[in-house]
């Protein structure tokens, strides 16, 4: 049996309305593990840009930190980003959730104007280029003209704002169900809605478990 | 098309080693939504009985509250355990983490003096008395002998301290794999072992799942 494939996993913090979408990233983990790859599990050691109180929706008066807050989605088994190494990955996932526009990208408040992360974007520019195949799920992929530059097909659900906002950065927007994941061959870039769209957690599954199946044809190729 | 049941999922923060186990509430709701449960969520308004690190493993000095920190797993969808009504719902289960030991009961440091949150013991009584199924995964079993008396089988894995502790209470320890769930028939209560012995998050999935299918066929009988 050969040595299992191993994909790296970019958290955000842990919930959805300031940190990675809980359900994504334990998806996102589930599908890896039933497909026998290994996760190795990052995020970068940095605040978060606020922290919502997740009863009322509203910001609260603390600070938290994306490493110690996605640790608690890790089971802490996490690393730094800082201290991610391509040679350990074969390929990379970014659950959604606000904490991949509010603390990997600044989307949620400079909208077209985003910047990523460098660290991620260094990260993310090199894997491309060593030809790793890339997975963003829900809004993560908001991201992808920024880093990749103009022409990659994506998804973020349905046309809206976001997918409106994906198109001027320079995105191929391509519209999507819940339940499919969308691959642009050339890049060897996933993405899938999930909770952009889902109504029900095992609506995310599937698309989720769709995007995981086709890394892993990718992979195997 | 029938109503579909509902079934309540009470939760007690957010973090394996002070809340709610992430990956066994995650896939609770999954492997109910798959079935065609609604599932409505609970936890206690009350603060934690500590805050962990889960970096570090290391308590930290902060409060958090069981309700808000269990509302990321609910993506807001959640109500104090105060307010559940029995009417609601039919059927209940409790994910494990360390919060099932140390918020939802006190056998963290009580041991086998432990005492149950009186609201939930309340509740789980209550809805005992109706007839209604119980799940208890991971650690969460360890309260079912205070709850309902000695005699009820039950799960916490393979041989070891908590099974003891179990046994001592009058609770009748049943040695189970993690890719499964046993059922005390006569009581209606189904526990699993999830991450007491899981290895990966697809054994634990899998025990989960062997839970719920086993509430769904009760809940059709």
């Amino acid at each position: 049996m050969s040595k299992a494939k191993t994909i790296g996993v970019i958290l955000s913090g842990c919930g959805v309305y300031d940190g990675s979408e809980i359900h994504e990233a334990t998806l996102t983990l589930l599908a890896l593990s039933q497909r026998g790859f290994d996760a190795k599990i990052y995020a970068p050691d940095q605040n978060q840009m606020h922290v919502v109180n997740h009863v009322t929706g509203q910001p609260a008066t603390e600070e938290r930190n994306c490493l110690t807050e996605a640790a608690r989605i890790a089971r802490g088994q996490i690393s730094p980003l800082s201290e991610l190494d391509l040679r350990d990955l074969d390929g990379i996932v970014i659950p959604g959730g606000f904490g991949a526009a509010k603390n990997l990208c600044n989307y949620a408040t400079a909208g077209t104007d985003l910047e990523v992360n460098p660290e991620l974007e260094k990260v993310l520019k090199q894997a491309h280029e060593q030809g790793k195949p890339l997975g963003f799920i829900c809004i993560a992929p908001i991201m992808i003209p920024k880093v990749f530059g103009p022409g990659v097909r994506a998804t973020l659900g349905a046309k809206g704002d976001d997918s409106a906002a994906f198109i001027k950065m320079g995105g191929e927007h391509v519209e999507c169900g819940v339940e499919l994941a969308v691959l642009d061959e050339k890049h060897k870039i996933l993405s899938t809605p999930a909770y952009m769209v889902a109504q029900t957690i095992s609506q995310a599954h599937t698309g989720i478990d769709q995007l995981i199946a086709k890394l892993a044809e990718l992979l195997d190729a």
